[in-house]
């Protein structure tokens, strides 16, 4: 995959865990991690084009029961 | 139109793509594109006064179904 | 350009209408405009790649005198 | 005065009272005083235009020493 | 009133107006405002003591139909 | 207990001394007071491990009525 | 003391240890701990009044080398 | 280790790339890589303790040049 991003997800409050698991779980997610701080649930996922990613984190990851809001940080070769 | 500013805005989960296509057909409004990071679509819109352009973002913007918040900031000639 | 993005910048204090006159003027930036509000100066800017963009920011907006932080925000067509 | 706005200033440490003191100061400022929270001293400031209000704060506020960041937030007429 | 604070108003979509007048004829409250930026509405309280003042906001001003959050900023003579 | 934290508490409009008094009464929990600023009730929590810390926030504080979003700052001996 | 709150401060990079030791070695600072997350160190200190608080940060722990930024968050009896 | 994180990094302008190569070669650090949007490096660090993690943040990746912020999220197993 040519673009890949870190996900910085914030849940309703309680929902952390399961969160995580669904996310995991979805094509294209290499990884999903609970964590404390500002951000509950910080997810690794790739896709063709910056479109195809933005679009897969609207349409998959925060489609998932429980995810408030996401931040999606587009990882660069500097 | 007197006074212009850049909208940006964040949406219920899920909904960026809708938001975007159904603020870009009010009137008053430039463009409305999605982006990826803290805010999910932004906007340009115009109106004659600043309380105008207030109003608008209230009374329309603000209207569309899956709006969260909006953070409205105007444009300056400095 | 295939990847474009809003540039939210912030700048030290006093110099919001000198860093939007200059970041204007660098190759593959669209527009540069100041405004109100948590971020001063508002720029688009387009690259080949996400990395190519990425670059472009550390390498040329981040450069530019009295910028301070800046936080990109890809566009994503939904 | 045709646009009011409060100003919520972040100090250097140490710097709120002179801050303040010197703001207050100011043609076209009609308050300013320390605050707790994430801001340190909040002025309310008019102008003839929008355009003339961001340039007050550019020029003037933030030229006062010890301003590190300043939000503007236009008071609008809902 | 030996405290007084700004109290910066988050509402809910479209209730910017609403909320501004409602809070405006709360006893306490001196002024309440619309603005543009990350908050929505900003207000002017005093009370007795701090604890007073901490109440009021919780018992009163965030009862009110469309506030979502507030940030209160105690005054002080610096 | 080998792990103690500072939990920062978001609540619902109107429910932070309900929340404080709730948090206050769970065993872990140190201490629990309402504040005024970005947040509405700080508490003092331990846990024998970071997970149990992350859990026991997750499964026990947020599950409290009224509670929107907690912020876990782990006390770190520097 | 009639004024009690939590100070979060963030330092300058490498400071979070030294800074918690001079902090807590204020008079009128009960505690003050490193922690990770947004903030570097949490102090807890007490005031007679509101304004003898919001003085003593200013001119006491903001005086500390390497504090940048202090967010007070007095405590209230809800 | 016993306890991983998740490092957010600000940086001073034009320094991610940099910044991301010295973290990078830290030892108890498993990546960094250079991201878009409020942040610009995301490090994975490990240590045995909680205690040690916030010291190795800030005696080993805080003092790498271009370092300006930190935000250490740990990893919790929910």
């Amino acid at each position: 995959m040519s673009v890949s991003a870190y996900v910085l997800i914030q849940t309703d409050a309680g929902k952390a865990s399961i969160v995580a698991a669904e996310v995991r779980a979805l094509d294209g997610v290499a990884s999903a991690e609970g964590i404390t701080g500002p951000y509950d649930v910080i997810a690794r996922a790739g896709a063709d084009t910056i479109n195809d990613l933005g679009r897969f984190v609207v349409s998959k990851i925060q489609m998932v029961n429980g995810v408030r809001r996401t931040l999606t940080c587009p990882i660069v070769e500097l």
